[in-house]
């Protein structure tokens, strides 16, 4: 990546929330990206943000699971300790400490137009939190801690880190210069559909039964869920999203999984009926799947050596937060 | 106070914000009062709240420097490190940290109704920010974290701790039995005016001349403030809020500072006129501000010495919140 010349002076900070086990959406999109950035930058940061989780009820037993679980995950997916610093959010305290000083840089009506507040909002009738509407500004405060030059981000978050840019820039008006304004490295979105509603992304909330694969089901479960894919009544294998949805996503997929082209993957699958076609993909995506999923059924017994993990990768990140924001209390006057 | 019958089972948790010299109106509400109930109970903490002070735009060396002056006054006024902790709020990591967490169970509706926002994001251009629309949020973090059980008030701030409660009971239903609901004591206000207008509350930020005495002035500038005291075209003195609001001000000050009633007070000033009587209060107001003058001035040139409380503050505070914060991960789920 044409951005990456200079490995030394990059820093590259992403999260992922706590929110169960991530599914073959997030394993295409950001997962995959996550695993290819750590090869290329000398200094990587992935945090699971566990605060951010908190901005919609959790139920706190299946939060300190989901935590070791992502965590699991991302090891299994050849996220590696050894190549970047992975995190618990809430272990290192300054995340929260800086997001109160940046929150009185940020005025009310600068975060009141963001459409994922109003959706949020609107799904809790109204009654959305006071984490949930602030929820940006700890985003900025992650990525700013640790002066984090490139993030990671899906098209959903780009907003987002906008106010994170501002921010460093309203800082350092005010206080002296001392964040680099980082710049958003667009993670290629696989736009990975839900297999119940080929019209809907793939949600690991997703209510609907058999809609989403997650990374650590099962061969059964990964073959039942292709089988019950919505397509269509054609039963020839094309690419065409527009009129086709639901074979379209099996073809997205399965051009994802192999790392082949659209145009290849349907060559390939000339003469196979969809119901055949699902079969073939679900078998792509069983492969892809099956060493994951051993890793994390291996690692998943292994639950303190996970927390071994956060806790080291947490003291590396303090280390790095710690004279940052020392330097922050002493521009804003603190000390 | 009936209150304190069981000395062991209370806490005290107060704040002030490092907003430049406490006045006179401080003094005689506040600082008095927090004087007294370090006498009265076991476990106080008073904290100088420096991270409420960033929600109204501040400079940095201007903060610097209130942070070490309140410090010296509120020591000068009889304070002791021995009888209570003295700290400063962002030197413990746990307000920010448990300020998220109780945000996250504050609904938006519940915070946009409280006057004190309304009045200050107004004088904002309503341009304010999210640090002073969730500045109770915080509040309540101050005070639960130490499980306080009582909090002296200001009449301003009862609206502000009934959020505190709430948050207390809410969290305890949610997440399980933790937070005492901390009660109110509610310090009796001087309700000392301004000397230049005695229909506005005394305060820091009142752009007129000779309007607020601080604690820390000169016997010259006492005497100069109180001479150009506004009082009106009657010579005699007597206590008439409503039809006399100067000289019942004066009145209120001199009955507040020599510990008399007003009656007694307005008895030993008959014969006096205003203009004589202004400089019996001002010689009164400064007998008692002398010694606390000497040591400010004292305290102010060992800077060190300041520093040293407020860290070592700092280190018993910590100590007092870490296992509460410690435990109220666990509740949420965060470890």
């Amino acid at each position: 990546m044409a951005w990456l010349q200079n490995k030394g002076l990059k820093r590259i900070f992403s999260g992922i929330q706590p929110t169960g086990i991530p599914h073959l959406g997030n394993y295409l999109g950001a997962i995959t990206s996550w695993v290819k950035l750590q090869e290329e930058c000398s200094s990587v940061l992935y945090s699971i943000v566990d605060l951010h989780s908190l901005t919609i009820p959790r139920e706190p037993t299946v939060l300190r699971t989901s935590i070791l679980d992502v965590t699991a995950v991302l090891l299994a997916c050849g996220i590696s300790p050894q190549k970047c610093f992975i995190f618990q959010q809430s272990q290192v305290p300054e995340h929260a400490e800086l997001a109160w000083i940046l929150g009185c840089l940020t005025s009310m009506p600068r975060l009141q137009h963001f459409p994922q507040w109003k959706v949020k909002n609107a799904s809790q009738m109204n009654e959305g939190t006071v984490g949930l509407f602030t929820y940006p500004v700890l985003q900025a405060a992650d990525i700013l801690l640790y002066k984090s030059t490139h993030v990671p981000v899906g098209e959903d978050q780009v907003l987002h880190l906008e106010l994170t840019q501002d921010t460093a820039r309203r800082f350092n008006k005010k206080y002296g210069e001392l964040f680099p304004v980082p710049t958003a490295i667009l993670t290629e979105s696989k736009k990975i559909k839900s297999l119940r509603d080929p019209t809907s992304k793939m949600s690991k909330s997703d209510p609907q039964k058999f809609a989403t694969v997650n990374i650590t089901d099962s061969p059964e479960e990964i073959m039942l869920k292709f089988r019950k894919a919505v397509t269509d009544f054609t039963s020839e294998v094309t690419y065409d999203p527009a009129h086709r949805p639901g074979v379209s996503n099996l073809v997205a997929i399965h051009s994802a999984i192999t790392g082949l082209s659209t145009e290849e993957v349907v060559r390939q699958s000339t003469g196979l009926d969809t119901a055949h076609y699902k079969a073939v993909v679900a078998e792509a995506v069983t492969e892809k799947l099956a060493p994951i999923r051993s890793e994390f059924v291996r690692l998943k017994e292994d639950r303190s050596y996970l927390e071994k993990v956060l806790w080291t990768g947490a003291e590396k990140a303090k280390e790095l937060a710690a004279p940052v924001y020392s330097e922050i209390k002493r521009l804003v006057g603190l000390h």
